[in-house]
């Protein structure tokens, strides 16, 4: 699956490292990212149950084999090794769902030069687009303060992958549902709709249409009501259905859908309509080129939007589409001992961190609130019984003494020796954890306008060999 | 293929129109665009192929099938019809690489209500992310001016289809090549890299690691020279190793990237030094956040720059994520009549043209290029022969008459009655088409910044249709 998947110099390093005697060669590779999107605080982690599944089925097939032998560059051996490839690596990952901070290692690979490196394509296109709708509807959610996202965006995806990648994404973000049936084949995440235009421009007139409408779904009856004129046509319509159909059977829920016009002044018109009307319980559903700022900016003026349909600003992360992860060298094993490996660059944020790692999360004991990362040397412990000074490592003299605290590993492994041992949750599961981590999250860190920042800070082991490569 | 890749309410909808007996019903549909990705003057089509491969597949397997009948709320009848499903549509399209503007139908659909409905979301996944890819590609081969430009995002794509076709689509609007192996497999494009910074880091020293490399593939040396410092160390140890491999076997080109750092200072102060060392043919590569901006910009700067590796802001068309392409009804039949079909809307831009239509595009004879797209109902014929006059649809007081000008018709049949009746180009075909396609759009319309509106014309008869359901 998705063999060459993957850019093509990892195939011709890996050649390389194959033909230079480095193909047992033990490498460990960081996978990270820099920024986060939106100018944000924080950022959320998934696409972990999709990586573990091209983990599990990478294999060249035999006509990759023969479309890479046709490209006359590499040698029958190694072509050979591409057939009987097999992952043996041990890999660790953040679980999906938590809030994640730059420069922590969302997922760490430790196992031969040639295997860590060729997943290298496919690990950052899982993880980074995943994680980017994650973050994105995640925002989005919080705008919406309590009412219910649909993420909306199928149509207007960058591909088929991401249409339903995207879905199950957001839906790990907070969202409550997607258009995207095959993401509720897939994955169990409700699948919702109402009716586009052509419904309601397919029959003689808008009331034809809602009332058809209304007769073959009563219970699951959200009408769009801005093909002609919302206010004039669209809710007069709606409520003579209502009244028509929904009342005699006793049915008091369902919904006007809003795809244009001002949504802010519309859905508080159509609001009293309907109240005036004894509709109550009917739901206003807003659309139409929605995002976590228009959402506010709508709340602020008063909307009154049960449900907001969130499509290509969702799904795209428009206002944002790129979740920056890298994925880098960080040690290798010579005779046994870990040897770290640094990437020094002009400019410092690109500057890597060596060494095999982990991450610990803090949380203080009185409120159970989150108060720093902290990366840590393989074989470093914290003890949680001891007062703990952090302190950032860029601006050294920044130091704080932690007591109190419980002291959480981030990764859990995922692979061993090429085994999967680590069951992913179902999406719900997921999102709930992502509810339950992000309250953990100060409030002050998850604000859209100049957030506080999280601590990331290292260890003192670790920040002496990092900088101590640097020759400072 | 594909089936349950569609928003929930095509499904809805389709059994909705199967039970009030419009499943026979014949309909039109366009699928257009309101807004020109980054204010550009001019869109790229593309995505024909594979919407193509979607049409001819479509089917629901028993498992879709399954899992439908699982909600509870299509009957019987209806998932019979899916299980039997077959596309009968006739379908056009413009041909890929065709420079296209807003509000022309890039594919029109027609056929039974149902199915030229349940196509809606795969069609506008596939024309949309394609087109937009293909947009941005031609913006960023333009402001390399000759110089090459290779797609390099697959790790920054939104999901793996958005890798492969994004990959694809790049190279239809001017890219040269891809770092995405398996799109060379499928589609023949050429499929480039050089090495990772975890090559060089992985050897002793960057010597080391170059000169390996060198010895391994010396006629395709392309050498990374910033992982620890570009001109007290990468350069010259790039030149060591070309004089010590390269030279001895006659080879004389090969390559180097820079990845980080100001990549006008150092591309202009490594190529004295290759220069200097004799090595004029090595060409300077070019990575890190290039787009079409900074591309003229360093230009500007007098980078000495070969060739363009552009990533996350080429596959994500980061600056403007998003193809806005919309499908809608245009015109259902009555009796064999066709019937007109609008939506009107509080914003005056989402209003639709409605009817059965063809699009002709203009061009002067005297030099050969595009004077105005005029969209025509489908019995018009536009008689080169005669004086023909264009005015503007909104400011109608805008007219021009034309003389010595050919017509020709943008679109082409590519299903007939379900049966596919159109041969894709293959990519290189496309490419060309491109080029010479754009080379009769005038400069003015091709630049970035207020570019001159290309004039998207309705017919008299059409105008007069359009306008007369609006009853202004």
């Amino acid at each position: 699956m998705y063999g060459l998947l993957t850019d093509f110099y990892e195939l011709t390093m890996a050649q390389g490292f194959f033909l230079s005697g480095k193909a047992d060669k033990v490498a460990y590779f960081d996978m990270y990212f820099r920024d986060i999107p939106d100018g944000g605080g924080y950022a959320v982690m998934a696409g972990v149950e999709q990586l573990m599944e091209y983990m599990e089925n990478l294999k060249f097939t035999d006509d990759d084999i023969e479309y890479l032998r046709g490209k006359k560059i590499f040698c029958d051996e190694f072509l050979e090794y591409l057939r009987n490839f097999k992952f043996n690596c041990d890999v660790w990952a953040i679980p999906e769902g938590t809030p994640v901070f730059p420069n922590e290692p969302l997922v760490t690979v430790r196992g031969n030069l040639i295997e860590a490196q060729l997943i290298e394509t496919m690990l950052l296109i899982t993880i980074n687009y995943q994680s980017l709708i994650a973050t994105k509807a995640s925002r989005i959610v919080r705008a919406a303060n309590g009412r219910d996202v649909v993420e909306f965006g199928a149509r207007r995806a960058q591909g088929t992958s991401a249409a339903l990648h995207g879905a199950r994404a957001a839906f790990v973000g907070g969202a409550v549902g997607t258009s995207c049936t095959l993401a509720e084949k897939e994955f169990s995440i409700p699948a919702l709709g109402t009716m586009g235009h052509s419904w309601v421009q397919s029959f003689d007139n808008e009331y034809e249409a809602f009332l058809q409408f209304a007769k073959l779904y009563p219970t699951n009856c959200t009408l769009l009501v801005d093909t002609y004129n919302v206010l004039k046509s669209g809710v007069p319509n709606a409520i003579r259905v209502f009244d028509e159909v929904l009342k005699p059977l006793g049915i008091t829920t369902g919904g006007i859908r809003l795809d244009s016009g001002d949504i802010a002044y519309l859905s508080q018109k159509a609001r009293k309509i309907l109240d005036a009307a004894g509709w109550h319980d009917i739901k206003i559903v807003a659309s139409n080129s929605l995002d976590e700022y228009i959402i506010r900016d709508l709340l602020t003026q008063g909307a009154n939007v049960d449900v907001f349909g969130v499509g290509e600003r969702l799904i795209t992360s428009k206002s944002y589409p790129v979740f920056g992860g890298v994925y880098k060298l960080a040690a290798t094993e010579e005779n046994g001992e870990i040897i770290p490996k640094i990437k020094i660059s002009e400019n410092p944020a690109k500057i890597t961190t060596p060494y095999f790692k982990k991450i610990y999360r803090l949380f203080s004991k009185e409120d159970n609130m989150a108060i720093a990362d902290v990366l840590t040397t393989y074989d470093e412990e914290i003890d949680e019984t001891q007062e703990y000074e952090i302190f950032d490592p860029v601006h050294t003299w920044k130091r704080k003494k932690v007591t109190d605290f419980t002291a959480k590993l981030l990764q859990t492994q995922i692979f061993n020796e090429g085994k999967p041992c680590y069951k992913s949750p179902n999406v719900r599961e997921i999102q709930q954890y992502c509810k339950d981590e992000l309250a953990k999250i100060w409030n002050e860190t998850k604000r859209f306008e100049n957030p506080q920042e999280y601590y990331i800070d290292l260890s003192q082991k670790l920040w002496d060999i990092k900088y101590g490569m640097l020759k400072l």
